[in-house]
């Protein structure tokens, strides 16, 4: 049994106004010696808030997943990840504001840098600027033409990073990477991985071979990495199936994409960690009973593996939460959607903590946000499906189950 | 794979006795300052018996999900409610010792007064006795005769509260409650919400219009609110599943009707607590295994919104507990099918606390029994589904999986 179906026919479409602050890629691991970024960073407003909430630790996947951004993201909005897998190539495309239609199959491009004999030498094309990128996809655009029903997009992301779509009736999405993911290696061939793929897989193949000549005099952006194939089905959205509707704030691309996947309206892009907040304090309480405030720095200081930008970001973070706690949401939701432990440099399994304010939440004896204090939480370690089933019930958005 | 189905296979025939001892709507809030129900409360027994067991916590039907008394219990039975939905006119009828034949369709009735023009000005007719309720389902049952083959029945529950049974070959029991579940408002006709329920809607329908005449002059009681409609079918019951003879005390119909719905036996409905752990007492030992013992005033002192009177029942049931400890079965269960926060005077999703008693625990260190100390307790955070698993298996009643 799904249990988020059982939530869907729960709930309410009134209730109370729930915020989610998700600090991406937020649980960490110790720096020997000392402890979590979420240790070490002087986090007293999050403490407090801590102290007033009820606390645990969220599995966003599942045990020893490592969530990439679309994941672990979903899971967070009742979303079941792993029923709904989700190509990067959508997520970008969503992105960057383009209109996807359903059915139309997207992928993520790399502009990459190759040598004579067509082996990648970088990956990312010494990242070119974006104003160059916009430049060869005119080109591109200009110059190449598919021989097919349809037509294909290609979209400038930013600096080597851009979107390709094709949208033509009955295409399949189920195409391998042409990215090696390694210097050294020649791109891979478009390979279809079922049958409906395989005029997908052609007209690829046809697009990156006409390609070539075109970039051919490019002394960095001279080749083309396709990864994350996907064909676009809008999903079931948060009014829909909870009755919400929500406002997304985020600063990059990816997490207004995932949130207009899900049917929120999206804020203005705006600017830095406390334009981030400034943006949520001018659109709370207006026409939204959810909202999503996304904040990217954490995970990419994490990426970075750089520990003490990651405690900085955190700290920052930490000073702006009184004005997120101002607006006395009924649910004041703080977590991530992975972590990041910056000693690994990437995203990782492990869990992320959590706290759940609201006048009805089982406040625990928790007196700090992170790690090691969230396990003694009254919310315990459990999925990150949990979340919006929790969050909806603190709102008042759940009828009870049952007589 | 569903683990209830393992049990199944695994449980032996023979094994040590379990006792349920079930408070209603036990977990809570705190009230502040002060902390909840359980931790206000002066409970020496239970805690006690909290430092002799092994301690959890129990999210019984699911996360964010608000348990009504049907599917709390069937989780703790081992039987998943999202599974099995129960109508409440299934639990009404068994509760009045309604001896319901599969594919009966049961529903619940409420007498209400309606005006002139059939509004409902009173969803309980005033709350009239079950003296004058008994009166009414004799009268109509005399003068309203249904064409077809098969019966109807109509009997009292107590005050306003009655069950309306159809027995007939297949009918269906998929119907729209008829109670507006307001005032000022007409009741709504009966309409099915499938096809094979459309025969017991029309036959719901020529109910309600013969009934009208044979009300028409009472000043109270002249309406009739349907709701809760479902078809019987009986559970497959704990003996057949899990080995368990089962025997029920509970004060209140709608336990004694869940229990019945799942094979147990039933004890003569004792009066208050301490008959209900005097009827314990009588019947252990002798014929069964398994013992349901239920305690529903601290669920209706948590709905009343009383805080003191929920904390008195607690202590009173605490002075109780060293008899049923005193039985000694192998395995003594203290829990709740969910919480009744009187802060909030309703049911609510927060986990409820749990200990298990049996000298095969993993007792830890656990000195009290409520909700914030059974957090660090050997047997964590876990669905209420799983309780069944473990008392069988403390008891001894479980075999090895695999080789």
């Amino acid at each position: 049994m799904d249990i988020t179906r059982v939530w869907e026919d729960l709930s309410l479409s009134e209730g109370g106004t729930i915020v989610y602050v998700v600090l991406d890629g937020l649980g960490g691991l110790p720096r020997k010696p000392g402890g979590t970024e979420l240790e070490e960073a002087r986090t007293l407003n999050l403490d407090r808030l801590a102290k007033e909430s009820a606390c645990g630790l969220l599995e966003t996947v599942g045990p020893g997943m490592t969530p990439g951004s679309g994941p672990g993201h979903l899971a967070l909005f009742g979303c079941d990840p792993l029923r709904h897998p989700l190509g990067r190539g959508i997520l970008s495309a969503l992105g960057i504001d383009f209109e996807l239609r359903e059915g139309d199959v997207a992928a993520r491009v790399n502009f990459a840098t190759a040598d004579e004999a067509g082996r990648v030498t970088d990956r990312r094309a010494g990242r070119i600027d974006s104003e160059m990128n916009r430049r060869l996809c005119r080109k591109i655009r200009e110059e190449v033409t598919l021989d097919f029903e349809g037509s294909y997009f290609l979209e400038t992301v930013s600096e080597h990073r851009a979107v390709f779509v094709l949208r033509s009736p009955d295409l399949g999405g189920a195409l391998k990477d042409t990215d090696p993911q390694d210097t050294g290696k020649r791109p891979l061939e478009p390979e279809a991985l079922d049958e409906r793929s395989r005029k997908t897989a052609d007209l690829v193949r046809s697009f990156l071979e006409k390609t070539r000549p075109v970039l051919v005099r490019e002394k960095r952006a001279n080749a083309i990495l396709l990864r994350g194939f996907d064909r676009y089905s809008p999903f079931k959205g948060l009014e829909a199936r909870f009755g919400l509707r929500g406002l997304c704030v985020a600063e990059y691309p990816m997490y207004r994409g995932i949130s207009r996947l899900l049917g929120m309206d999206i804020a203005p892009p705006p600017e830095g960690i406390e334009g981030s907040v400034e943006s949520l304090e001018a659109h709370f309480g207006k026409d939204h009973d959810f909202y999503f405030l996304h904040i990217k720095k954490t995970d990419s200081s994490g990426e970075d593996g750089d520990f003490d930008e990651k405690v900085r970001v955190i700290e920052k973070m930490d000073k702006l939460m009184p004005r997120v706690r101002a607006l006395e949401p009924e649910v004041l939701v703080v977590t991530a959607d992975h972590s990041t432990p910056a000693v690994m440099g990437r995203h990782s399994w492990h869990p992320v903590p959590l706290m759940i304010r609201s006048r009805f939440a089982r406040v625990d004896a928790v007196e700090a946000f992170h790690e090691e204090a969230c396990l003694r939480g009254s919310l315990g370690l459990r999925p990150g499906l949990h979340l919006m089933g929790l969050a909806l019930a603190h709102a008042g958005r759940l009828k009870k189950y049952g007589a």
